[in-house]
């Protein structure tokens, strides 16, 4: 099945840098959780405890988008590099960068966009090699909201309503409960 | 000085429930960074490790907003029954609640907003106590990024431009490069 968000050209990769071992392995998880639920067909991190990578496989299990990608990387130069050489651009998010709101028309117009997230600070070369610079707000905050903000603003909130057609489980909205429909066929 | 954001009669506070010491600590602290950097308050949670305080009491120090207070309650209950009684709203954020698109025109004519973001499973009574049941999207993802998008929604952006009047430091937004400003005196 096709990303459902993916309603114009534009496709989305996520890459996270800097993941610390145990100490950014909660944060690393919601940046990952993120990249599905919000119209991203994948994400690139560096070696991670393996209960990222379990936990996510049994969210698109139930939840579905089977198409979304966690690929473990060695380098996040070489990814960069590879993603450029493609034709694609890159955004990195950091609060010293544009707002974005002086951006985001050019981050729509884009085929392939690598959104990257760091964990702590991040190397002075990644504001050099990234095509945008952007800031969700210039206070420090969270990467984990910053990825958020950026991508219902990219995608106009359209990513809040889609549904994963391969999902076992589905969430009927409501204004007080819990209702949930199980399509599996367990 | 008063929050910047709050053009409107506006006012909201955020209330975090079921902190698990440890685990959830650098996620409790994503959570208070965006309330304080995305225009509310105020946060309430239950007594969270050190840490949290400290680091959101550095954070003020450097970059400003002295007016935002963090209030460590014993019970949501309470907090939410003082708050009702007040005349507040509550909005707790759930995958299971009514999509934002429908209920945005409510949460921005309130006076004052509860936005209620729980740490795990949340006890049934909070979806009866609260006045909106709010899905940022019907996936699993993450309480800070629905809070974010929540906020962002809320303040149609306006919060990701705001200066803080009290600040030490300031960023000059820039395309590629670190730049600040230190108005302090030491």
């Amino acid at each position: 099945m096709n990303n459902p968000v993916r309603r114009s050209r534009l496709k989305i990769s996520v890459l996270r840098i800097g993941h610390r071992f145990v100490r950014d392995d909660r944060v690393t998880t919601h940046v990952a959780l993120v990249a599905r639920a919000l119209g991203c067909d994948r994400i690139f991190m560096n070696e991670v405890d393996k209960s990222i990578r379990s936990m996510m496989d049994e969210i698109i299990e139930r939840w579905g988008g089977r198409y979304f990608n966690i690929e473990i990387i060695e380098s996040w130069e070489s990814t960069i590099k590879h993603w450029k050489n493609e034709g694609g651009k890159v955004a990195h998010l950091t609060m010293y960068g544009l707002n974005i709101n002086e951006v985001i028309d050019d981050l729509r117009n884009c085929d392939k966009l690598l959104v990257v997230v760091g964990a702590s600070k991040v190397p002075k070369e990644l504001y050099q090699v990234s095509d945008y610079n952007v800031a969700i707000g210039n206070q420090p905050h969270s990467e984990i909201a910053a990825l958020a903000i950026c991508l219902d603003r990219i995608f106009n909130g359209k990513e809040l309503t889609k549904q994963f057609d391969d999902a076992k489980l589905k969430i009927v909205p409501s204004p007080n409960e819990k209702k949930i429909l199980n399509n599996s066929r367990d």
